[in-house]
């Protein structure tokens, strides 16, 4: 039996000073250094593996500091307070010395409630009627990423024509994997930059902030199993050098698994 | 001349360690412990002030760890990296040694690009058409805000019968207060519980993360020196204990100067 890609990338050895070191994956490198979304996986991971650690992910916001070069980095995740329920973490993970990222997170224990989804799943084809990404991409880390795209696909022309930045897409790991809080804080990070969308031009691009509020419990991670996840994403503001989206992952049973948003530099 | 309550409340006495002493203001105090926008202000306020600070607020996030105590408080902020053009920020409030709010922060030096606001300003009554809210509110930060509620107030009656979550309100500091980076920041967190206006039903809650993302720059934020501001909140999801809310505000003149998100705890 082969490791899956996913859980070799967010592999951390413990040391002795209550560190953790991991290594970057090739598997799944971006443009400059690697994807985001692993990165963000990677620290989740080292609050999870903690020994004090409180409940479950409920709130994660990561930093890109600088893109990591290939190799080791290594990630200080400590608990600044701990409540009755809830835990309130600061990390960093660092290279040479040097942050390379800075976040921070909630765990809580969470309890059975009234409970209600506002925001409704967008109606949508199904999975299987909607084709499988398969243009080139020279991207390794999008390999790692089962793809289908229903609007607000990566422009066909790059004319400057575009009106929205609105898109959705049905995705998940490839090869097929059963959803963790890892791998849904790295889908979080799933969307095409805004701006390509938005204007059908090519401009240089780095996402510098991110949160994700994890809605799912580890039995609606469980429900989820290897399924699909429905993301959407829209700009709001494009502004001198930054733009944000606003982005929502649900399951294929409509239930809404996380609410995300980030803020991306972006040049021109 | 007297200071403004809110100059008041966010004045900041460096130390010689490097950190900033604060003291709680009893004009901005909440159910229990301060307004988390106070806080918030107080927060970003440390990193404006910071000899080294490079550039203007992007990104700050911000987490609840503890009410706090009335009192004085201290306020540790660190430039983690710093780029050619960006700074990445780890921030934290502390009472008596213990954590009381983590937070990070990104500012930048912004450079003029291709811009466009893709989320528009809802079409509401102009601010002098919405009639001032003067029901009597106990809670003293409230008093420090003039508010002129569209849609989405207080319920009338607390009978369970909220059907959405949807809010929109004129508001500003009151009384009004050229608005800067760190009355940017406190305005965020104006949006009542959305629990409350979608079930009809008060509980107890606090919010635990907020994140704010700055769209202007401080020559919109002279544009808009002490005018109305339009905000706007939605939750998204209400799961088992922490609901979820997106969020905007703009100026009167329909420029969108901040994209705000936090989840918040609920009992019940």
């Amino acid at each position: 039996m082969t490791t899956h890609p996913f859980d070799a990338a967010v592999a951390l050895q413990p040391q002795p000073d209550g560190t953790w070191l991991g290594h970057t994956s090739p598997a799944y490198s971006n443009m400059v250094g690697p994807y985001g979304g692993i990165t963000t996986a990677q620290a989740l991971h080292a609050v999870l593996l903690h020994p004090e650690r409180l409940g479950d992910p409920v709130a994660l916001t990561v930093n890109f500091c600088a893109a990591l070069a290939d190799g080791p980095f290594v990630i200080m995740a400590r608990p600044a307070r701990t409540n009755r329920s809830t835990q309130h973490w600061v990390i960093e993970v660092q290279q040479g010395g040097q942050a390379v990222l800075t976040a921070t997170a909630v765990t809580a224990v969470r309890r059975e409630t009234w409970s209600l989804d506002e925001e409704p799943m967008p109606v949508c084809p199904a999975p299987a009627e909607v084709p499988l990404a398969t243009a080139h991409n020279p991207l390794e880390f999008v390999k790692r990423y089962e793809q289908r795209h229903i609007t607000g696909g990566m422009p066909a022309v790059w004319d400057g024509s575009g009106e929205s930045s609105l898109s959705r897409l049905w995705v998940r790991d490839y090869p097929a994997r059963p959803l963790d809080f890892p791998s849904l804080s790295a889908l979080s990070d799933i969307f095409f930059p805004r701006v390509f969308i938005r204007r059908s031009t090519l401009v240089p691009v780095g996402t510098v902030s991110m949160t994700v509020y994890f809605h799912a419990d580890a039995a609606q991670l469980a429900d989820t199993g290897s399924g699909y996840l429905l993301g959407q994403a829209k700009g709001q503001a494009f502004r001198n050098g930054y733009f944000d989206h606003t982005g929502q992952l649900w399951n294929e049973a409509g239930v809404l698994l996380v609410t995300t948003h980030q803020i991306v530099y972006y040049k021109q």
